[in-house]
Parts: C-alpha cells; structure tokens; sequence
C-alpha cells in the first residue's frame, strides 16, 4: 500500500547484492523461478527459518553476521540430520531507507559462508516492510537415502551427546545486555555467529538427533516426546566454555535452559559410541555424554552430582 | 529479545493448525527438516516469495484468502515456467497476541488450496515479531528436464500473449481504497485471490514466459532485457475483465502497469500459436495475443489503435 519510489530501485539491488551469490540453476536470479536438478539417488532434507530483527539478532548486529547466521541456523539443522548442503533461497523484507552498506554487507556475509560450507543462492525475493527487518532463508541438502537421523530414535539405555559447549549463545545475548561480563566477546560472538556442526557423519551412529536451539533441556524434551523415552541430564556433565563458567554459578540454568547454541544433540547406542568419538575426533569437532536415555515418562529429569533434582522441563524459548 | 509467555504455546499452535497441512516427507512437523525424494528423472523448479501485511495484503484480508494469496503467488510462478506443483515450506512471522482464530483461518485457507492444485506443506517456522504479520513461501514444483520455459527465450516475431484478463488486481486495491467501484466484488477479489495458471502446458509452446506480478508492462520490459528484444504492445488489444472497463479509461494505465495479476505473459513463435490456443482451450483458460516482439532496443513500445504511443516502459511496481 506504500508507493513506488525511484532508487534504489528493487531489481539494481538484486543485481548487484545477490546476483553475485547465485549458483547454477539460480538463473542469474532473472527469472520467476530457479532449477535444480537432484543429485541422482539422493534424498533431499529441506529447512526453513525466520530471523526477525530485534527478535533473533540485535537490530544493530553487523549485516555481515545477520547473513551468516541466518544461513547457519538453517545449517545446523542440515547437520543435525546428517545432510550435506546444496542451496538455498531466501527473502529480505527490509524497511524502506535500509542503506545500500547494510545490504552489502549482508550479502559480504553470506558469500563468505557459501565459500566455507559449498552452497549457493538459488533464488529470492526482496521487499519492503513498514516494520523491522524480517529475513527467511529455506535450505536444500541430501543425503544417501533413508539414512537421515529423526527425532524418533532414541532407545533407553541411549546415551545423550552434545558437540561443542552449550550456554554461550545466551549467555552472548546477556552479555549484549550488559549483565553478563565478556572480556574476550567469545559469549556475543557464539550469539551473533552460530557455528554448524555440517561434517559431522551422524548417519549410522546417532539413532536420534536434532539441533540445540531453543535450549538444551527443552530440545532433549522433544527428543523425549518424539521417541517415547525419558532422559537424565546430568547438568554437571554439560560442556561449559570458560567464559560461560566465569559467569559463574547464578546463570548456569540460563547454560541449559537457553537457546542459540546450534549445536547437535543426539542419542547413541552404548556401542555405537566408539565410533562417535572416532567420527568427532576425525572432524575435530568436540563431544560430550551429558546423560542417558530411560524407559521413563516423556520428560528430562536434571540431575546434578550432589544428587539434587532440578524441574526444567518446560525451559527454554516459546515465540508464543 | 522478548520474554516468552506460556500460551498459546508455538508447539501446541503449530499442532492444532499447521500439522493437519503436513504431506509425505514433512514427518509431521516435529523434526527439524523435511525429506524429499524427488520425482524420478524430473529436474525440480522453486521459488520463493514474501508477503508482509499492508504491503502485499490488506491487514484486515481475511486469513483464509491470505493464506491462499499466499500459496497461488508461488504457484504462479511454477504455472510460468510450466511446471506441476509438489510441496512447499512456509514462515510465519506474527505479532504477539494474533487471535487463534487468524491462524485458524489461514490454515483453513492453505488446506483448501492444497486439495485444489495437489500440494503439500513440508515445513515451517512461526516466530514473533514487533512489526506487521510477515509471511514467506517457497514452493517446489518439477518439470521434464530442460524443458522449464524462461525469460530468455522471446524472439523478435514471437506474439506476446497473455492469459485471463490484466488489471483487475490493481483495480481491486484501489476499490479497497474506495476509488473504483467494484458492484460485484470481483476486483477485489481478483486483488485477494489470485488464480495461478496451473495446467496450461507450455512447455514446447512458449519460447518464453514470465508471470504477470509487478504490472504488465515492467514484466513484459523483463522478458525485453532478458531476451534481447524489444516489444510492443497493442494496448488496445489488452484483455480487460468487464469490471475494469467499467472503470472508465481513467484507469487504463493502470491495468496496464499496476501489479497483482498473475497471469501468464507468454511469447509464442506464429507456427505455435495453434498449439498454444489447443492447449487453452483444453485448459479451459482464457488467452490473448496482445502484440508482438521486434529486433529493436530492448524496451516496450505501448501503441494504441489510434496510432498513438505511450512511453510506459518504467511502469510497474519496485519495492525500493
């Protein structure tokens, strides 16, 4: 309902922003649609996220990271499912006056992570919107069929894995905030820029698995419901960065009930884990047993060593 | 950066609306991707489009015709490129307290929509924002190998044709805004619920083909550049509905440059014309031929019957 106006026009922007960031079958990013021809036998695993600003990044985060966390949490789910990436489109509804830098620097952004993780835009669409920037991005990867790994797998007796250190994206955020020291910025770095676990071989090895990013101990949860099993977190076991244990003892919850940790959660049978380790170690990417699996109710109980119990289980991100 | 709030829960909401619309491979929703094997030999076609209220919809369009707009923006743009539809993945971006029952209605909508033209939801994200309801859609639709018809293809002494009637759409706007008179509702509901062109099989017909969105003379000026070809128009010649000329020639311009048509803008060699008016006909859709493509510069000329010429080749929508 707004009117037309003159520059930058929509289609010079396309053209010298995200035309460079096309791959094949992307068209040049001229036409009403994109192709792509499947990787013959493969299945494709497809993904969407929404990032809006103000809601999941700050409105003042560089564009470079905007972008390359917008295609990183898409990313991490891939990952978690075991899925190599191919492509990916995306819209931009931007307020009107947004500058050309913002867009240059969000397309910088995404070109750089195109380059680390061998995707490439397949096509878009870019709008307007009276309200804050608002950006959605579906991604496309295959894997050897029948061989991604659910939400539904996971037995009693299970154990329970996470990759890297859980708590810094939202112990990043605080810190944005200024409630939270960060000395070094790791904790707003680990908030701004998701790090995807893309190569890590869970097919195979995880008999259930998803991505930590509505807080540990609300994902474990939908691990419980989805599998029908129940799960012992033992909180002590879970991989804290340095700067996360310097925060101290008083935001420990906020480490396993917070989200933005784009890290991989899984279920591994007791003699599949030799082989998890030796698939970690080779992709050097960190992992950490933090529980096991129970024939209990579809819910977490958190553990700590002292043997005290903490009721969490409705922790973690609810947009509603 | 808002705080969550316990009800409605973004779980329980994705549930009880968008569950119901979940197709194969979609795994109910409650994983973090989809699975898709394509289509055996088939090459896949996608897009994408957003829609942000007050931009691309009224704020107060009922739910089910948005959800549906939604839905039939995409689809016209397979139906352009001669492909079926098959599934598709969705963002919902909605302020805070949005009533259960938007929801409802715009789920109704999607489910409605997806029996008619056979497609499926594959995923999803619904997030909060601060601003406007911001809707984003891609859809996967799948063609014969090399056989997707593109921009590029016009050439000069191609007709240019084009399905339906144009301008209803911008029409209906500005009856919303009370400026045309609309008796019978059919401008607006032209604005509000597009009919994609699904089923007219162009493939081997056209040479080249786009979808009417942003105004019938900016689009046809895309086909121009991507062709290298120039265009003209006979205005004249432009298949209104009854309504629109009912408008009065006031609105002429108009229909022929606002947006929202979602017609088919086709270029079609003379020896394919017959197949081209078989196929409609078959299809049951309406087609026109509305000019013809020159070896001039790549721009349209628009020509009245009465000999006159209007300089129209920068009309039609931008966002910025």
């Amino acid at each position: 309902m707004t009117s037309p106006s003159p520059l930058p026009a929509e289609f010079d922007l396309i053209a010298r922003h995200f035309r460079p960031l096309a791959g094949p079958g992307a068209l040049g990013l001229r036409d009403d649609a994109a192709l792509l021809m499947p990787p013959p036998g493969r299945e494709l695993v497809l993904t969407v996220d929404a990032m809006v600003a103000g809601v999941h990044f700050l409105p003042d985060d560089p564009p470079d990271l905007v972008g390359r966390k917008l295609l990183r949490v898409n990313l991490s789910d891939l990952a978690a499912k075991g899925a190599a990436p191919l492509a990916y489109l995306m819209t931009v509804s931007a307020p009107r006056g947004t500058p050309d830098a913002w867009f240059a620097g969000f397309a910088a952004g995404l070109a750089q992570d195109q380059a680390t993780f061998g995707v490439s835009l397949l096509g878009g669409d870019t709008t307007s919107t009276p309200g804050p920037l608002s950006l959605s991005l579906t991604i496309i990867g295959h894997v050897a069929p029948g061989t991604a790994v659910h939400r539904t797998g996971a037995q009693p007796g299970n154990s329970i894995w996470v990759t890297g250190t859980i708590g810094d994206g939202a112990l990043g955020l605080q810190a944005a905030r200024g409630r939270v020291a960060d000395p070094t910025g790791h904790l707003l770095g680990r908030y701004r820029l998701p790090r995807p676990r893309i190569g890590l071989p869970i097919a195979g090895i995880a008999s259930a698995s998803m991505d930590v990013s509505d807080g540990l101990v609300q994902d474990l949860g939908h691990i419980c419901r989805a599998s029908d099993v129940g799960a012992v977190l033992l909180a002590d076991s879970v991989p804290l960065s340095e700067p996360a244990r310097a925060a101290g003892p008083d935001w420990f919850i906020t480490c396993l009930t917070g989200g933005d940790d784009y890290e991989v959660l899984m279920a591994v049978p007791p003699d599949r884990e030799p082989a998890l380790r030796s698939a970690a170690e080779a992709a050097d990417i960190p992992v950490t047993r933090v529980g096991h699996f129970t024939s209990g109710p579809a819910e977490v109980m958190v553990r700590r060593t002292s043997g005290e119990s903490l009721a969490l289980d409705k922790g973690g991100w609810s947009h509603f």
